[in-house]
């Protein structure tokens, strides 16, 4: 059975693809508010941005502050194609998102189910809902191919 | 006895120091080269920059790779005021900085010493030299300050 995604999810696993055309690790985020209403969104940037936070959700979150104007993103949700990372989950926290959908765990670098599992840690100080697997099939052979095609 | 702040430490510390008449949490930041010759230097713009992402490391980090126009700071060493975060341990090993100097201890919110201990994990993939307390005191006594002028 395919799993239906939901429409952020859609559009962050478009912004993964286009970061892969660019050379850069495919990972796309979207943000959306309370409304659901699609705030930003973003694929990752390291290398084209000469920048080693240019990560897909750093630059969603980045980009959401300026649009709403404040630091606190609170009552938005955050969908994100790959497991966030330490530098990615700590900013999740202290950007207040509400919720985190992401697609493909990442044992390698992940830092919520993986790793330091950031949210469960006493020095994180704000936990989003989170919600893992959503279009993770996907979310595998993207990154399957991405590294397949580096060797 | 008075401890000698290494020239990068002391720069640091001023930046942390207009942090907090910016009204920002005092943290300040600098990055110097393998000569040891200071690249670029910078204190916490999370309010003023509406940036949740603007801590003293990160901007440093971003200012750096951008001079040396790459991603990874190669012999980079990095001085900061306070034990970094998760956010910026994550990306102090991403930038593949060398060393990191900091000077007070975070309990609440640190990611070295404290909490996830990032450098420690199986995730970590670059792991600094870590060189903590150099200027341990004034690094307490600047937070503490800032808290209770807050209260």
């Amino acid at each position: 059975m395919k799993q239906v995604l939901p429409e952020p999810m859609r559009v962050a696993f478009a912004e993964a693809e286009a970061a892969a055309l660019r050379g850069e690790v495919p990972v796309g985020a979207v943000i959306t508010n309370a409304a659901g209403t699609m705030l930003t969104k973003a694929g990752n940037r390291t290398l084209e941005e000469q920048d080693p936070t240019a990560h897909a959700e750093m630059i969603v979150i980045r980009q959401a502050a300026k649009i709403l104007g404040s630091e606190r993103l609170v009552d938005c949700n955050l969908y994100v194609t790959l497991e966030p990372c330490a530098m990615c989950a700590a900013a999740i926290s202290f950007a207040r998102i509400e919720r985190v959908y992401f697609a493909a765990a990442d044992e390698k670098m992940g830092a919520i189910e993986n790793g330091p599992r950031f949210f469960n840690q006493p020095t994180c100080h704000h936990r989003p809902e989170v919600y893992g697997g959503i279009g993770e099939a996907k979310g595998q052979e993207l990154m399957r191919n991405f590294f397949k095609n580096k060797r």
